[in-house]
């Protein structure tokens, strides 16, 4: 299906999940970015957007055509909807994390709860803060600096969202596979092989990829989900 | 409805229930102790007993009479039931927790499930030892040094029990309130008063609170649960 021009545009927060989509598609043709916006998909086709609302993307592949992040940035912009290109896309991603480890996980973790629900428990807020400096820490092994003002950045803006259900929370609502390993886990081995240790990510993931495996969905390492299917790679 | 001689044991585990107790019986005749045996209650008066069986007992005041103990050791015996003086009550306390908290703990926070599927399950398994780890150096910042040989001992043992469900999972289950403060949030304040950092059972912590708080169980400070009432203390 795809064009002499065509080019792929992957918005999904994680990591890994370009790296998963070069197997099959030229990694040159590969953009990925990450939306900064709150919205929920209500049913099919209907989607509810209840605040911010941007995009921001780059080329996965440093032989990708930067002409091709123009095309799709002017596409974005005639349609109404804010395009940045990034300078950087691993920052830009990592950068992200800093808001989905702790609000799309202990989300999800806690059984289904909105944002909100979480910044009111002291000791549960106080879990958001640290999984953030946790996910500076990982990045910054990565050789990704991020500020550290993204923590206390984070939870005001989070703060300002209200009652948000993250998309992980609608997941474990609906008792869909929980994306545990673009997430938490790939984030967590890669900053564990440069020899950092992540406690509250570890035990995050270690209660995701519980759910996960109880649920009957079996993730591969490379982030795909095949509910009750064998895992054989 | 205590006589003269009286004395009260109280089998519980966690920290803070002695304290608790003695606030409305002399802290002479308390003693504590914690019991070493699995078994569920299946119904009002009714209990299964699966594995293991011996109870561990000692004055909680050093002003306490050594001959109640013996007294109410003689009864156990008496009654088939395998009873030692514990040589320690805060050591037996805290070599209890070693299992507790990580077991009760994540039994429940995982959402009511048996201790054989969190150790056939890698990261929760190696989340277990890890928190056991965290009891150990708990411990140790309250001069309790315990053997860290306990980790593996504990986990051999429990994967020994086979598919055993904790007080806390059943508790989960049936929608009672945890012990959250008894068992990770009193072990866990008096430790960070010491200056140590226990970022799994913070995270812990946090998990069961938030549960209680949502599920509408307010608890007090010391232990002590109320359901659907302000906490005004």
């Amino acid at each position: 299906v795809l064009g002499p021009d065509s080019v792929v545009l992957l918005l999904q927060n994680g990591l890994g999940n370009e790296e998963c989509a070069s197997r099959v598609v030229d990694a040159r043709r590969i953009l990925g970015g990450v939306a900064f916006v709150c919205l929920n998909r209500t049913a099919p086709g209907e989607v509810r957007h209840t605040a911010f609302g941007y995009l921001k993307a780059d080329c996965f592949s440093p032989g990708g055509d930067p002409e091709s992040i123009e095309r799709v940035r002017q596409a974005f912009l005639r349609a109404g909807v804010g395009f940045h290109r990034a300078e950087s896309l691993p920052y830009l991603k990592w950068e992200k994390l800093v808001w989905n480890v702790p609000f799309n996980g202990l989300s999800a973790s806690f059984g289904g709860v909105d944002t909100l629900s979480i910044l009111e428990h002291a000791p549960s807020k106080r879990l958001a803060g640290e999984l953030m400096q946790e996910v500076i820490d990982a990045a910054r092994s990565q050789s990704i600096r991020l500020d550290p003002k993204l923590v206390s950045d984070n939870l005001e803006k989070t703060l300002s969202m209200g009652p948000y259900r993250t998309s992980m929370c609608l997941d474990r609502l609906a008792r869909r596979p929980l994306e545990a390993e673009s997430i938490v886990g790939e984030p967590l081995r890669r900053a564990e092989r440069k020899g950092v240790s992540l406690p509250r990510m570890q035990a995050l993931y270690a209660h995701l990829s519980f759910y996960n495996r109880t649920a009957g969905f079996v993730e591969k390492a490379d982030s795909r989900v095949y509910p009750n299917q064998e895992n054989d790679s």
